[in-house]
């Protein structure tokens, strides 16, 4: 069994427990067209079928590439999906903000987009479930309480890098593994040039400080540029927060998130 | 000194603290009116003065009793703050989805103004306080990823019928203090129709079972009916979810949420 063969059964359980300990059947996520989703949308498909939602949430801002290559990872896999436009609520935003800045603008729009799909997880009594990976988990590359909040999280732990794989090994489309990644929150939107390194000189330095525990020092007498790694320890440590909950002051004996803790899927 | 004078030198202190860590000079709340927002209110005005802004937003369902209540605390106490109304984009949602339900439209709302605060903190360079109380947290009476969105909050280890008592203390205006509490989602909304029970007598019951650990037979043993410590223990385990980030399947040996776990304020 290859290797992406056995993630892929670890994950396709994975998600079937998860989501049956929860007691609710269905299942939703965002799917842009970037590969991150479609491989979460695959997974979906193979365990959960017709209980699974694929939800389209283009803006204006979206490539029309991106709704192209959605389209296609649906008719491929034979996904269940609808398509909601967001744009009302950014003419709103525009409208009550003026423009601000493309990031502004782009962390309203993952976040009406997160609002979007959670009141349609409410109609469909269903969870949904995340898309980030783990490059952009330690690097703080997304939005909180935007595109970072789902219930569950099947890729959150495989590297952008990995992903490509394993995408190729699921049969994820290649326009949809050969474009440059993009959040795709404003045109011409680039990964890689917002981070000003490719995901596999991130991830191959982010494996050997996280994976590796090596230390700076270490690194660079590998050959790796200090702007590089710097770059890495200074985002990891700094987007820390958007991996924790809100920090609750404590006044009594047992206070939320400090010693009133249990699993996530507790029963009394 | 008092037991409230206490826990808010204590607050104070906490907020600065965490404040300043993060390196963050400025704060945001949003001031519905209510009493939580007040309280968290008062204490970011005396530690952060200038450098404190509470936004308004309301829609068409908000009571106007609301708004004016919020008016009375901002001028008693000097506080800086705007209005944005977030009727546009509920607009924009009963024009793409129609009227669906109080609960999804009341949500969405939620949702939203967690986008527009948000939105708001990238524009002052500010975090945002959380005002959810211990009460709220506990029983899941809030909207994940909506008004229980925050960096940090002051009150969350407070119980509601506690924060009456910390809001005559702090001079928080009677007309706050005295009506009855509601999230404001829809008209007529009130807290203690949707949860059955005043939070005196949910507060007296959470207490037992949470901070004296007494188990439901030694709770009913105290006279409390069946059906009020049923209800208790039901939400708060099925909306321990809202507490907790993201489960994230586990492939390396270092996964965010599982053993990669650092405080939120974690430096290099």
């Amino acid at each position: 069994m290859s290797k992406y063969s056995a993630i892929e059964s670890y994950l396709k359980e994975f998600l079937g427990d998860e989501v049956h300990k929860s007691g609710i059947k269905n299942v939703v996520i965002g799917l842009s067209g970037g590969i991150d989703s479609a491989v979460v949308a695959v997974l979906l498909q193979k365990v959960f079928g017709e209980h699974f939602l694929a939800v389209k949430m283009p803006t204006r801002y979206s490539s029309k590439s991106s709704l192209q290559d959605a389209e296609e990872l649906i008719k491929k896999f034979n996904i269940r999906s609808e398509t909601v436009s967001v744009d009302p609520y950014i003419d709103s935003y525009l409208g009550i903000n003026g423009k601000t800045t493309d990031l502004r603008v782009g962390n309203f729009s993952a976040r009406v987009r997160m609002a979007t799909l959670f009141d349609i997880s409410a109609r469909e009594r269903a969870l949904v479930i995340g898309t980030s990976n783990k490059s952009e988990l330690l690097l703080g590359y997304g939005t909180l309480f935007g595109d970072l909040a789902s219930a569950i999280n099947p890729i959150g732990d495989m590297y952008k890098s990995d992903i490509f794989e394993f995408a190729k090994y699921l049969g994820v489309p290649d326009s949809i593994i050969n474009k440059p990644p993009s959040a795709d929150l404003y045109e011409g939107q680039s990964d890689e040039d917002d981070l000003g390194y490719s995901y596999e000189e991130l991830d191959s330095v982010m494996k050997l400080y996280v994976e590796d525990r090596l230390n700076r020092v270490q690194i660079l007498n590998r050959g790796v540029s200090p702007e590089l790694i710097d770059m890495i320890i200074s985002r990891m440590y700094n987007n820390h927060f958007k991996r924790k909950m809100p920090i609750v002051a404590k006044l009594t004996d047992r206070t939320v998130g400090h010693d009133f803790l249990y699993a996530r899927d507790v029963k009394e």
